[in-house]
């Protein structure tokens, strides 16, 4: 329990949702700043829900098949500079390591911004026949990139996530795995972090460098931004022509793998924030949530109250993961405690309901409460959760609709942006110079191209010229 | 399944255990060598003995109170200068950060070899009152050492690691829980990967830089030598003193906190290799097998053989974790392939057993074969698989008890060590003096001064002065 005397006031995210954010992140006790600029030390809340999350994603990458792995945390410099896109996108922002000891090192180390090189060395030494395909490896790691502006979560110099890295014998295994693994992230954000998603491709300037073309799910965030959610690329033949990655076919033939890598990251948790998260602090989904209920005694000094209370929770324990604010704080601060860390259910027992045989049940996303016989809470409880769990999809959802607009002239596009943000769907001609036309006056840049397309209409929203897609544009974390 | 055409002979122990070592660790699939010398790549099947290993060991933590969390991979020079005892024990090894993109950071930042300084500065912060007490943290890492001479999972550059740093309000309460997680590792190594260990105290010569007692436990290898297998460090207040962290008491007087801190890493995977392993390769222990049966059809292309083997993995599917190996390759490969990776159980099943309802279980560990009727494999496979557990622990205890020797004299002492290797029990003077002779002239080093005490005789094994204590000696990985 945190002994904090009180939770102080966040900032209202109408006023300044930059500020909202942070102030929710440090009251809710989900990360510190590490000593080196832009690092973060993830405390305890803060790790558990990437512990749940993490989880529920490593069991559909099992299920689907992959391995995980361990690879190093370091790549030679010249091995980081064999695919040209791949190092000319990496580059700018990797550390270096330059001595070990007092020794200065041959050859410069770069700290993983990821990985693709060293699986792309693995794979060219142990892939050697059509019998070694498909090889399906996953990896949980840390990685390394040197942002300049940083922020817990969001964009930090190191962040944890899971690489995957496959190679296959076709261009159509491949792609086929890039789609599964797209729609394996879009699961775990729709069903567990109650985040609905965009699903689509992201246009070719926006795409992994390295990368054939790269999947995307995008969510959108309460304040009207849009966040990457999770990535999946195809990357073709491209590295496997590099690294000469090569497989003998069932005919005998030298072929180049086809491969894929997906990534999702502690970003999540950020998203999770903006989702869902209001001006009392947190909201956690049931499915992901380090604490489902927490029970507040009222009056806990009166005798039999912390008896039953903790009887509660251990009648409890196989339904939900129910915990217990025991401390000698005020019962207002547990609550408002309970509402900053996001606990989908508190649980309230004082001396009158242990008479009445009850309990209160207070809904944290809605604030709605119900009095429920003990001998029912069995029941009600599981039944509950579930609830909260689609309300906070739906609302989210209801939340993006809302500020989803559509614009079909550059002027409404620019309206549109100025009076209100969120998504914009326009249609677009496929040039590069448009998107950034688009991202210059407005700051807007292509989310993805969704898979499921609307023909708004017949030319480009920017230049007028014929159009190819319809596009989901949006100011973007 | 592998695609291997064959195993490959590994070297047989007696012949150059080093070798066997060697040869097993990569016939056996657990790792691939890095680019960067001294790195490894843990393949999946490696992969998945660490997660059953750290799943476990995890569990344990998480009883005892503790919380995961993440703190930055990279430590200012500065903060690493100011325990000096640490700096002198790690700074020769650590890996030094120097640049980003192209520019030269204004302090070198060194990768973390451990990472006390980061949770010392972190408590400074955070710990103000008696009542912030006991902080009970945990972090599973990787973590960096220059190492001059490497071997997979005994001594790598980079290595996985779990590491405990915890803040008391009494030296009472810090020494507790420094036996405490000693105890969590000891019921790990006994009782999951059935590895006997010795549970003692270092000398002082070779405890952690910093510390001001490290316990152990320590095991013996097949060949006769040693290996720590976990340690947990009371730290006392030097790092407290250093970093300035200090509560208010219930008296509201300023104290320094008591710290400990604790780890185990992936060396332990070359432990379970060298203590149950054999000529035939892995033996892995029932508990943390990633695959506790494997099931292998005889004469797979006649009817109905490979249906009944997939119906039999299905019906196992809740009672252990079965694999089937339908592979094309010839029985008598898939019999060695499945020993060569340790599988505690191989089930045969063809048209005969199929003919008589039965199947042939094998066990890796002794080779017995016996017939089980179906209808009696779920009962009979679990109480074999903890037969197996459980003979292994008491096969690895009794090698320990043959090569454990006593000596009362140093000419005794060098004798033994030249004739047979193993843990020698002599008494000791306590001065590091007679420590540093035995290692000079026996290669062996002090393992620990064991809990349980037996008084050998009156004088020091080295010197024949007064006898302080009853000492493990052993030569050491």
């Amino acid at each position: 329990m945190s002994n904090k005397k009180f939770v102080e006031k966040v900032t209202a995210m109408e006023d300044d949702f930059g500020q909202w954010y942070t102030d929710v992140v440090k009251q809710a006790d989900l990360v510190d700043y590490g000593s080196v600029r832009g690092t973060m030390i993830i405390k305890p809340y803060g790790f558990a829900i990437w512990e749940n999350m993490r989880d529920e994603l490593d069991r559909q990458i099992k299920e689907t098949g992959h391995s995980n792995v361990s690879f190093p945390l370091f790549i030679p410099e010249s091995s980081l500079q064999k695919e040209k896109d791949h190092v000319d996108g990496f580059a700018p922002e990797v550390a270096w390591v330059t001595h070990a000891g007092d020794e200065e090192l041959a050859e410069r180390l770069c700290v993983r911004p990821t990985s693709e090189v060293l699986f792309c060395e693995y794979y060219s030494n142990n892939i050697h026949s059509y019998r070694d395909l498909p090889m399906l490896y996953n990896q949980w790691a840390n990685v390394v990139r040197w942002e300049k502006t940083t922020r817990p979560f969001l964009r930090s110099l190191e962040f944890h996530w899971q690489e995957g890295h496959t190679a296959h014998a076709t261009h159509e295994d491949a792609a086929e795995e890039t789609a599964r693994m797209l729609e394996v992230y879009a699961d775990v954000a729709e069903n567990h972090l109650a985040m609905p998603v965009i699903r689509g491709k992201k246009t070719d300037s926006e795409k992994f460098a390295g990368a054939e073309y790269t999947l995307t799910i995008e969510s959108l965030m309460h304040d009207g931004r849009a966040l990457q959610a999770g990535t999946s690329h195809l990357l073709g033949t491209g590295f496997a022509e590099v690294f000469d990655i090569q497989y003998l076919d069932k005919e005998g033939k030298q072929q180049y793998v086809h491969q894929t890598s997906w990534g999702i990251t502690t970003r999540l948790i950020g998203a999770l924030i903006m989702v869902h998260g209001d001006n009392r602090g947190l909201v956690i989904p049931p499915r992901i949530a380090p604490t489902q209920a927490m029970i507040v005694p009222i009056a806990q000094h009166k005798e039999g109250v912390l008896d039953q209370a903790y009887d509660l929770r251990d009648s409890l324990k196989d339904i939900a993961r129910v915990d217990i604010d025991a401390s000698d704080n005020m019962p207002g601060w547990k609550f408002n405690e309970s509402e900053m860390k996001g606990y989908p259910v508190r649980i309230e027992i004082g001396p009158k309901d242990i008479e009445k045989e009850q309990v209160v049940l207070v809904r944290r996303d809605t604030g709605e409460k119900e009095f429920v016989a003990m001998d029912a809470l069995n029941e009600r409880l599981p039944v509950l959760l579930e609830d909260i769990q689609q309300s906070l999809f739906d609302a989210a959802l209801a939340h993006r609709e809302e500020n989803t607009n559509v614009a079909t002239t550059f002027e409404e596009f620019k309206e549109t942006l100025e009076k209100e943000s969120g998504f914009i769907k326009a249609m677009w001609c496929g040039k590069e110079s448009c998107e950034e036309k688009i991202q210059e006056e407005t700051k807007a840049t292509s989310r993805c191209i969704p898979f499921e397309q609307e023909k708004i209409a017949d030319t480009c929203v920017c230049c007028g010229e014929e159009a190819e897609d319809m596009v989901y544009w949006a100011r973007a974390y």
